[in-house]
C-alpha cells in the first residue's frame, strides 16, 4: 500500500523498520521488572531525562537537538545489536557494523532526512558539542541509577571493578557536573555495599 | 540516597516512578514481535514520528512541544492503566483515574516542572491546540499502521468495525490531512480485506 506521495511512503518505511527496536535487548532491566529492557524504551526514558534535566546541563543546550539525538542514539542496534557497556568487545569491527547501519537505516529517509539523523547520531558518536556531552552524560546515568536500585546489576553480571565503571561514566561530568557528583554519591556507596568490585581508580 | 540538592533528588525520583511505564502494557503489538507493546516504547515511537513527520503537520507546529506532549502523554497510565481504544469503559470513571494520577505523578516534580509537564498533558488531551491536534493525529496513525500490518490487530481482537474504527481515526484529519488520506488507503484496504468489519460510517 503506497500513498501516492513518495516522500511520506519512504517515511513509513522507516517508520515501520523503527518497530525493530522494541525487540533490540540491552543487558540492563528496567527497574522492578524481570525482564532486560529494550533500546526502543531506553530511548523514551533518556530522552524525557534530557527534558527533566536540562538545567544541570554544564553549557547552554538546544533541548530539542538533545532530545532528537536521544531518540534516534541507538536506531544503529537494529542492525548492529546492542553492546553491552561492560563487555569486551571489539571495538573496531563494533563502528564498522554501526557505520553501516547508519548507512542503511537512515537512507531509507528523504535525502535531507536521511542526512539530518545520520548527522544527529555522528554528533552524538563523537561527544564533542554541548548538545552530545549531554545526551551523553544522560545515556550513562540512567543505567548507573537502575544498576545501583538493582542490586549491582550488569556491574555485577560483568564483573566489573571500579576502574572500569568509572571509565565508562566519568563522560557524565563532561556534560553536568551536577550529575557527576551526585553518580559519585551512589557508586561510593555502591563499593561500600560490595556492589562494585573495588578496583584502582585510574 | 539523596543528592545534597533538593531538586534533583524530586526529579530523581520521578525518573524511577517512570521506569514503571515500561510495564504498562497496551493492547497493540509491535509488528513482528510475538507481545504487547508497552507503553514507553510507544511513546518513543511517536515523539520519532513527531520529528519525521512534522511537514505534514496541517499547520505550523512547534516540534519541541509535539515531541513534549508525546513524551510524557502516557505517564498517567502508571496508575491509571492503560485503556485500549477499541474496549467499551466508562470515559468519566477513566477521566477521574487519570486526572488523580497526573495530581500524584508530575506532583513528584519541582512546582514548576510539575505545573508544566502537567499542563503539556492537559493540552494533549484537549486537542485543541495546533501542537496537540498534530501529537493525537500520530498517536492515533502509529496503531493503524500497527494493525494493518499485523492482519487487523486490535481491530479483530475487539471486533471493531468500521464505524468504531473511522470514530477512533477520524482526528488523525484534525493534526494532518495528509496523513489522514493515507490513513484512508489503508482503511480501504483493510475494509476490502476483511481485517475491519464493514459498517455504516457516521
Amino acid at each position: 500500500m503506497t500513498s501516492n506521495n513518495s516522500r511520506l511512503d519512504q517515511q513509513i518505511t522507516f517508520i515501520l523498520e523503527l518497530e525493530k527496536l522494541k525487540g533490540i535487548l540491552r543487558a540492563t532491566q528496567p527497574i522492578g521488572l524481570e525482564r532486560r529492557e529494550n533500546s526502543a524504551e531506553h530511548s523514551w526514558h533518556v530522552a524525557l531525562l534530557a527534558l527533566l534535566l536540562v538545567e544541570h546541563a554544564n553549557q547552554p543546550v538546544d533541548p530539542l537537538r538533545v532530545v532528537k539525538m536521544l531518540l534516534v542514539h541507538d536506531v544503529v542496534e537494529i542492525d548492529a545489536g546492542d553492546t553491552p557497556a561492560y563487555a569486551v568487545v571489539d571495538r573496531v569491527a563494533l563502528q564498522a557494523r554501526e557505520r553501516a547501519a547508519a548507512e542503511r537505516l537512515f537512507g531509507l529517509l528523504p535525502e535531507d532526512q536521511a542526512a539530518e539523523f545520520h548527522q544527529l547520531w555522528r554528533e552524538f558518536e563523537a561527544r564533542e558539542t554541548p548538545e552530545s556531552k549531554f545526551a551523553n552524560a544522560l545515556d550513562r546515568f540512567m543505567p548507573l541509577l537502575q544498576n545501583y536500585y538493582a542490586n549491582g546489576g550488569t556491574w555485577a553480571e560483568f564483573g566489573a571493578n571500579l576502574d572500569r565503571v568509572l571509565q565508562r561514566l566519568r563522560p557524565i561530568d563532561d556534560g553536568s557536573t551536577e550529575l557527576w557528583r551526585f553518580a559519585q554519591t551512589l557508586l561510593d556507596d555502591a563499593v561500600a555495599r560490595g556492589l562494585i568490585l573495588p578496583g584502582q581508580a585510574t
